[in-house]
């Protein structure tokens, strides 16, 4: 038996591209000899369609996708994801399941049992738990088809009470196949095999999975779809960060020996490993925003940091240099190297920049407010009028011309509120808003890899807001290996005040850095879209109280 | 046997203050000779906690206050909602629990069954589901304790498999209690109504239900407890939109006849009715995220429109005419009567307002961009400059003085994404965000029930952006009317386009609005949150994906 793997990238509610893209991969599929085609979880309507499920409409049209599907399976067979509706009164509508195609027609359809909740996932919103257990007969085999989280609670910290492979071993399955929609973080790789590993282990059976490929927002699926023979070694696995599609002998993976592949030693845990992922996953994120919102063109600020200069690499390598527009917008308290460590970055990278002042619009406009303000001495208003006015410039840019503005706000800074809300923290999309500023640094390095492409100096400096005379980062904030250490322990970890202080860190610091994390959700709210690269970024998986009044 | 309702005010994550608040009503409770008070679903530490409930110091310091207010508890028993961890290794970490004190300790703890996951509901990514079900002794009596979903889940289309109360009632409870958090939208109060009345009909109980009353950002708690006698009428009703405590004699309530009372004949679904409970629950949400955020003083922009207007009209009633500004800021294409109609607004409610023009820094902000626009004719990139310098000086004086800025967009606006992000689409809240453009007229006719408040010539003049010379909304839109049908059926119904078209609107017209929508969700992803008087509120109670591509 052949079993192909087809991870490939879907479009959230494009029924007309992702139909045909599954249709087009089932003809293929025949014609290099496979007897069944796997797509992933969901894939006739995209990953995570979130409430375009409670519509009808929506639905009818998933529904339509899969009876042209089911014609297009004669002579191959196909398991493809998409929602089914509940046909009883109770419990919720839907429920989130695996469609198997065989002579042109729905033979089989298996419903997910395990609904992650949690983090990014709402699963529980729209579907109902699985709870009736059928291995799929198939060629003489029978298949323990298994939906994404189905084989993942196997931690100590179990947050479901039944576990579907234990129903299914029951009826004595060949092999498994998972069809998953798993969002990348920066070790998910190796968790998802630990997990794959300890299911095909213990059960003593084979394993595919298959992945989507490709970013929908601030999630982005890494693929790293893969075959385990039955003693949980990977016998192959497909490209990361890109459709893939391949086909393997059900008899050869049954047997074959663990070879450990370029691609899979090169997926341990070493911190430059980590990085190049974070560094590819980030590449996809910005490709498929551009390309699934329909625009080519992006624009961003360069101050002459760090942040914007890693932003303004990215860009190009997922947009090309023809399709980034860096603009560099200079005050009065601009430093020379600012200007000149941009115009280097652009260089070395082939880039397009252009220069705007924004001093004679900042004076113009205080001017304008200065009878209001009552002479009460300048600050902080009149540093945040300069990130306003910029940001002012960097959209009007941006409507004339067509291109989506970037953010290039860090997860530090947007940790503890340090930007301006429509000012630097304006934009399309957040690049960099899940990498901590220490990581920011490790990036940089990364993009330096071969030669200089971001300027030494742009390393070097201290960094710096430049919104007034020679003011630093680190005269309103702590120094940022500190800073991010105790972010950490946070936001990733949940430790509370007391936990992190034990640690060793100042205990009037802990404190001052966890208020304005909490004191400071106000301005996460209205912050674009973050690419999520660690287990807890901004966004739609951390969802905390505006008015809440706890540390703060 | 006397039992307290005390509908109360809380502050998530304020354990101090919510304690304090607990064991205050206690002793009063004690003083008033009352047997046991209720307090509402989760009031330890407010609701929604979102995340929070994620940190173990959060629920240590539940906990702590659950350890408090037991030891009040002497010579009274009371229900407080708190969570409690969940002793079990399978299942989600936590319950949503309600605790019973009696002589000073916990005497039983009851957890919720059905855990709303939907609309704004999230409570699956936290709390497990109990199974167990035993009724409260109390005083010889039996309590069926349950907590506010435990008994809605009554339609026709079920969403859960069980029901709280058919268990409970095989231990032939006295009467029923129900701790809630449920928010206000218009017509919610029928509903609750109808619910508790078919369960106390049905089981021929007495319920006592309890809610709370207070705004957390974006949802509104109304109030509204309730006693009901076991005929399922109301016999008592506490007050709404506000704070309130009353104790009621059991037997009385077992034997009482309905009466209906002024609130109670107030609340049926006349829609002059429904615009003054949007009214007062816009009023009590303006007022609670300011005290809660720790801010007295608003700023908003003043156009001369009925968006702005009403929304100074509304800051004045929650905040007090002192503090707040509302600020002119002409442009060349603004007319006359804008400035006008605003400072005779003003006047009538006695308010401040400031004048600001634009044009100067417009002008030198467009001077400067000039080399960089290619020579392409002036349009939409203009006009959101002006949108967007006014932002910037609204912002300034917000941070100058300590203001929030209030969002004056509607729904109807915001549902097609008219409107400038970074521009008037800025503000700390979205006052009016989930009343469409239609309602707000009759907001603004409720505002001017007893006198001229709003000026009768922003009520009748057609709307404009004022962005450009002699427009009006309906070059762009079709008209507000229609608009808002077609939008109810969309967002609220979630109707799908030949739904919409086969009610008898045109399918161009449907087609177009439909896609507007979709495609301009990026744009709310970034926008204030808003205050939800609706079922179906932008916000966190409707989530789209920003990539997608249906209907778009």
């Amino acid at each position: 038996m052949r079993i192909a793997l087809a991870q490939l990238n879907f479009h959230i509610g494009n029924f007309e591209e992702n139909t045909q893209k599954i249709i087009n991969h089932i003809n293929l599929s025949k014609n290099e000899g496979v007897d069944l085609v796997v797509f992933p979880e969901l894939a006739v309507c995209g990953y995570p369609p979130l409430d375009f499920l409670e519509f009808n409409d929506f639905i009818a049209r998933c529904n339509h996708a899969i009876s042209e599907i089911a014609q297009a399976c004669i002579g191959v067979a196909a398991i493809v994801g998409a929602p089914t509706v509940n046909p009883r009164s109770e419990g919720k509508n839907l429920f989130n399941s695996a469609y198997f195609f065989e002579n042109g027609v729905v033979k089989q359809i298996v419903h997910k049992t395990l609904l992650p909740n949690y983090d990014v996932f709402d699963e529980y919103r729209y579907f109902e738990p699985n709870s009736e257990f059928k291995c799929v007969p198939f060629m003489g085999k029978k298949i323990a088809l298994t939906i994404c989280e189905d084989l993942w609670d196997v931690d100590d910290d179990k947050m479901y009470q039944r576990w579907p492979m234990d129903e299914l071993i029951q009826q004595q399955p060949d092999f498994i196949i998972n069809i998953a929609a798993s969002p990348f973080s920066e070790n998910h790789a190796e968790n998802r095999k630990r997990v794959l590993h300890r299911t095909a282990s213990h059960y003593k059976l084979p394993v595919f999975y298959v992945n989507h490929a490709g970013a929908q927002t601030e999630l982005i699926f890494d693929g790293g779809s893969l075959v385990m023979n039955r003693d949980g070694n990977v016998v192959n696995e497909l490209d990361y960060f890109r459709e893939d599609f391949r086909h393997f002998d059900l008899d050869w993976v049954k047997t074959a020996k663990f070879v450990p592949f370029a691609a899979e030693s090169a997926f341990s845990s070493h911190p430059e490993v980590t990085i190049s992922r974070v560094y590819s996953a980030l590449i996809l994120g910005i490709r498929d925003y551009f390309r699934k919102m329909g625009f080519a063109k992006a624009i961003l600020g360069l101050s002459g940091g760090i942040d914007s200069a890693v932003v303004y690499a990215l860009a190009i390598e997922a947009l090309g240099p023809e399709n980034v527009l860096g603009v560099m917008l200079p005050s009065q308290y601009s430093s020379d190297h600012s200007i000149n460590d941009s115009v280097k970055l652009a260089e070395n990278l082939s880039g397009r920049v252009v220069e705007v002042p924004i001093q004679n619009t900042v004076n113009t406009l205080l001017d304008q407010l200065n009878p209001h303000f009552e002479n009460k001495p300048a600050g902080l208003t009149e540093e945040n009028v300069q990130a306003r006015i910029r940001a002012v410039m960097l959209m009007a840019l941006s409507n004339k011309h067509g291109y989506i503005l970037l953010n290039t706000s860090n997860k530090s800074e947007a940790s503890v509120g340090y930007g301006t809300l429509y000012g630097d923290m304006c934009g399309g999309l957040s690049v960099i808003g899940d990498v901590y500023k220490t990581r920011v640094y490790q990036l940089a390095e990364y993009i330096n890899r071969n030669q200089e492409i971001i300027p030494q100096n742009i390393l070097t400096k201290a960094p710096s807001a430049e919104l007034r005379p020679d003011q630093k980062d680190s005269d309103s904030l702590p120094e940022y290996d500190v800073l991010d250490q105790v972010l950490f322990q946070y936001i990733e970890l949940r430790k509370g005040p007391a936990e992190i202080i034990a640690q060793g860190f100042d205990s009037a610091l802990v404190n001052r850095i966890l208020k304005l994390v909490n004191t400071n959700e106000y301005k996460r709210y209205q912050t674009p879209p973050v690419l999520r690269v660690t287990p807890k970024a901004f966004g739609t998986g951390r969802r905390m109280p505006i008015v809440g009044k706890y540390l703060s």
